[in-house]
């Protein structure tokens, strides 16, 4: 019923930059068992995620960052192959933290039960997983986007930012998307409803700024970080709020590039605040439970890009995010998926 | 009983880097008559702070800037010789932002009533002036402050700064203060009760924080900005709050400097917020009771670095401000001041 062995991937060496193959090392094992309380699933789908790659650094995270030698830290979807939990049967379907592994044991507290009724299994790591709850309480909890407010998002037909900017319909706000290309802007007011979107490539970026967000900006909800922060800082409104949720444009970068209007918090009576998705966590039901009736609704679309591909190919998969190809939450389908 | 003409300082052109005195201009005009509800005050002290010059760059502020000719706008304190207000009569002393005039006129409702028996008039430009409640509402209302926390500020031997440390003391929190040399640092702990401070040009200025700070830092109370920041940044605690009042460092400065480290505001789930002063204008006077009820129990200490001079003095003590020489909150005393 199983394979005789186990791959994974592992950290190989502290990436100089952005991550190259090089870094990682491709390694077989037995397959585990679970002990009590814990589940073994096979990996359908991997998800490939900007900030994975803040736990590969030589310094301090929020979470331990991974060693040298240790698997790949990433949310997976699959099958149930092996269960000693009771929430969990063989043949049903999971999802969460279990890393870069063919097969990978979690405890059972630790994962989420897929419903397909909801959402495919794909949309389990995306809209529904730690994606989608990142943006749901990222822009909920600290951006707090009242009726009528503009809500920019950046890297906003990414997975955190589609999201962000549907909920912040949802909700009454204006969103505004930023991306990098016309078929991305196109894809957010024409496919997902976004009021306007800017892409900031422009000749002009503040230019098409000023004129997507007449009424300034309430809230911006920042994954990119640099310069295009401080390019949106300039359009805060008095009492704005910048939820950092992350910096894609920074992660390989040796010197972060700090914001350079951070006066403005000042002078807007404003706050730039972030949030680790972690400390949510015994809310996450109820998170699902908005999204799975705005998906039935209609009123929130996910949007996955999936790759189909083998474990070792999570480095280049990686490396297309970085190039800014994508559009919706990235992917990567494993042979075992579906 | 008074002068024939009334002397003032006028932006001559602006600033290119730190301000020297041939960007301003002495001129003289006959001494203006208060108009109904007004009142004029010759000026015995002159507030002297590093954030005026963010009021003479071409740029945007929250307030509008100094535009070449005006008389540069200042804090002033001193005493009625005309009032066409009833809460001011001739002879009385008062306070208010009635710029760098030798007799300014203010709007009576625009102007605090001086009571020596709380604290000398130089006082009232200090700690009970907008240098005191600018720590007052800066710490409190922004940085909130909880019993057994950690509080650190910046420029802490300056006019804010010594008064931020005082307040967070009474309420219960540690006090660290950050200045620029050992006779500041023993100013700090040894004159105005401080639990620790440290002075900045330190050769291991981490090492110096992290034991001054063993539970890490809840609330940054910042007036400096640059790298000084980042260093703080990285002992924030979890929660914690980073008060933007100010960046005497950047002020002369064409670019500033962003905070490197502001992505640990995601790691730390940490906040950073500016506020502005004029926000809180209905509860100075509630400020100021706290303040004078905290001076009369000997819990809070005021000082001031007065130097007699004359309004075109102005330049040049500003600049002994920029060269860290002060400590307490430095004024100008003209010849009329007592």
């Amino acid at each position: 019923m199983q394979a005789e062995t186990n791959a994974q991937l592992r950290l190989a060496r502290r990436p100089n930059g952005e991550a190259v193959a090089d870094d990682f090392e491709l390694t077989q094992d037995a397959i585990p068992r679970p002990e009590e309380g814990e589940v073994l699933v096979r990996a359908h789908y991997l998800s490939v995620d900007p900030s994975a790659r803040t736990h590969w650094n030589d310094g301090s995270s929020y979470r331990a960052m991974v060693q040298l030698g240790e698997v790949i830290d990433v949310p997976v979807a699959g099958e149930v192959v092996e269960s000693r939990h009771p929430d969990f049967a063989v043949g049903e379907l999971a999802a969460g933290q279990m890393g870069l592994h063919e097969y990978g044991v979690a405890p059972g507290s630790a994962l989420t039960r897929v419903d397909l009724d909801i959402a495919p299994l794909s949309s389990w790591l995306g809209g529904l997983g730690l994606t989608g709850l990142t943006a749901y309480f990222g822009l909920l909890e600290v951006g707090d986007p009242q009726p009528g407010e503009t809500v920019v998002v950046t890297a906003a037909s990414g997975a955190v930012g589609m999201v962000v900017g549907q909920i912040a319909r949802i909700k009454g706000a204006r969103a505004v998307g930023i991306a990098g290309s016309p078929e991305k802007c196109r894809f957010l007011t024409e496919e997902l409803g976004f009021d306007a979107a800017v892409n900031y490539k422009s000749d002009d970026l503040y230019r098409d700024l000023r004129a997507a967000t007449p009424e300034r900006i309430d809230v911006i909800f920042d994954n990119v970080g640099g310069p295009l922060l401080d390019t949106l800082i300039r359009r805060l409104a008095i009492h704005g709020r910048i939820v950092v949720s992350g910096a894609t444009s920074q992660y390989n970068q040796d010197v972060i590039y700090g914001p350079t209007n951070y006066l403005a918090l000042a002078t807007m009576r404003a706050r730039m605040e972030g949030f680790i998705i972690f400390d949510f966590e015994d809310r996450y039901a109820e998170a699902r439970a908005d999204m799975a009736a705005w998906i039935r609704a209609g009123s929130l679309k996910l949007r996955e890009n999936v790759v189909a591909g083998e474990l070792a190919d999570y480095p280049q998969v990686l490396h297309r995010l970085y190039q800014g190809e994508n559009m919706g939450k990235m992917l990567i389908r494993l042979p075992a998926g579906r």
